[in-house]
């Protein structure tokens, strides 16, 4: 049977989205949840600037929290050297760094081209090596940006390859506006694919324009089995407007699971787990199959 | 450059399907936004009890308010011999009628075999002939059945040629309770299309557990160019559980335009319309794509 993991990411992709900040207790039970449902990648913090994301302020605390030894890994996105101090002091095991395939948006967002923007990972990475700790690198606007439009597949293959050649043992490829249809989809992955191995690469879909499932179905049969979500598609409500959410992690299993591919996620726990954080930000989860499957299992 | 027809069923399959009713002039005012969209073909009423479906009860007046010899075909939905003669007597070009794939669903639906539900229509047929009046015919339940579950992709087939044979110069396959997901569709439309040639076929998705897109374009990969959706998901509060709303026409246009496939559809006006519609239901659209565009354009 055909496997294909699942990369959680709400915890920390989501949550660090929302309005709402959850407490550390809470987060700390959402990511219990997440796990006890069969998820074995939970994206739980980012060390970044708390003033900048004052969401993942606690993230030390989380991360104190977790088994890191166990089962489950906990990546923690890592923007410099001095969150790669607080990851090393909490122990993890696996972060995550990000670039862009977009030049306007690397400029508008982190004040840097794209190749100053990776540099700055260069003693990151080494420190990663040298510490064995597994990097995720992620590549965001890989088929539109919201300044400048579309996006040469070519400039993703190269910001790809990058940083798979700074070490990163996956490459996760970003829709960040969530405007790509699967032909787009699919031109882009012929690209990256040239030079990226496609079992190195990881697709991270938004939902915004509600195309994420059909670009996971097109990459799933292109021959990508590593996706990114969100558990209720935390990070965009789907009733504000240019919230682009990520795609839900429930409605990806359901896919998979209609496909006949094993995620080793049980469904009914995981909708539940939706319909938890969900209640615990006072709202409906964003999510298809959370709303048919109910509350309650 | 190819062409794909849109079916719009808002006006009737979808405002069926919602508690609040919408009075004439709203519903006249709908439909010629749409029309103003683009659309040729808009479902604008059903000659049915007004009894069990009093969101239809106006349907002579909407009909006699519509150009029904001008460009767009404005089918109606008719269940037996008294719907023939209203539909007559409307003055309508086109109808619609209906079976299901399902035996259970059949029998619990309208307490007939299927084989005897499709008996019931050999005079509305008749009459349609000798009238010179297109039909349509709907399969329902072509992958599932809330009764009992999988339906033989033979089963299908068999309907699906029934209803051909009985002179619909198209059918329109229907996953009722939007559970498929793509591989199911392409197993079922290869089924089919062994009986019905593919360019008589149209597909009919409901996008409750969010797979609706994803199913198009894979029905889409396999010839269909025919899909039936509703403006601004008429007919399913995706906040409701167990809600089988239509697919979204402003979301099926965007995956077409994202392909490069003519709809002949303005996405800003039929967005427009979706905003329009919804806020007569005092709610928001339930299409991604109406979200992410917003109200105004």
């Amino acid at each position: 049977m055909t496997r294909v993991k699942i990369v959680e990411v709400g915890p920390r992709d989501g949550l660090q989205n929302e309005k709402q900040q959850l407490d550390t207790a809470s987060k700390l039970e959402l990511i219990r949840r997440l796990a006890a449902s069969g998820l074995t990648t939970i994206e739980a913090g980012a060390f970044v600037s708390p003033k900048w994301v004052p969401q993942m302020a606690d993230s030390l605390q989380v991360l104190q929290a977790l088994d890191l030894s166990g089962p489950v890994s906990y990546p923690v996105l890592v923007p410099n050297d001095k969150g790669m101090e607080q990851a090393l002091a909490a122990g993890v095991r696996e972060i995550a760094v990000f670039g862009a395939a977009s030049e306007s948006f690397s400029q508008k967002n982190i004040n840097a081209s794209i190749a100053d923007s990776l540099a700055r990972f260069d003693s990151v990475l080494a420190t990663a090596r040298r510490e064995h700790i597994r990097v995720r690198g992620y590549v965001s606007c890989v088929v539109d940006c919201p300044y400048e439009g579309a996006i040469a597949p070519a400039k993703v293959a190269e910001v790809a390859a990058r940083l798979l050649d700074m070490g990163c043992y996956e490459i996760s490829l970003g829709d960040t506006i969530g405007s790509a249809t699967p032909n787009r989809v699919l031109d882009m992955l012929a690209a990256v694919s040239k030079l990226v191995p496609i079992d190195k690469l990881a697709g991270h879909f938004h939902d915004t324009y509600g195309m994420a499932i059909s670009n996971i179905h097109a990459s799933y049969q292109a021959g990508v089995r590593t996706f990114d979500s969100s558990v209720a598609g935390l990070g965009g409500c789907p009733y504000a407007r240019g919230a682009s959410g990520n795609v839900a992690t429930e409605d990806v299993v359901y896919l998979m699971n209609g496909l006949g591919v094993d995620c080793g996620i049980a469904l009914p726990r995981l909708v539940e787990t939706a319909w938890f954080v969900s209640g615990l930000l006072g709202r409906a989860p964003a999510s298809r199959v959370a709303q048919a499957m109910g509350r309650h299992h």
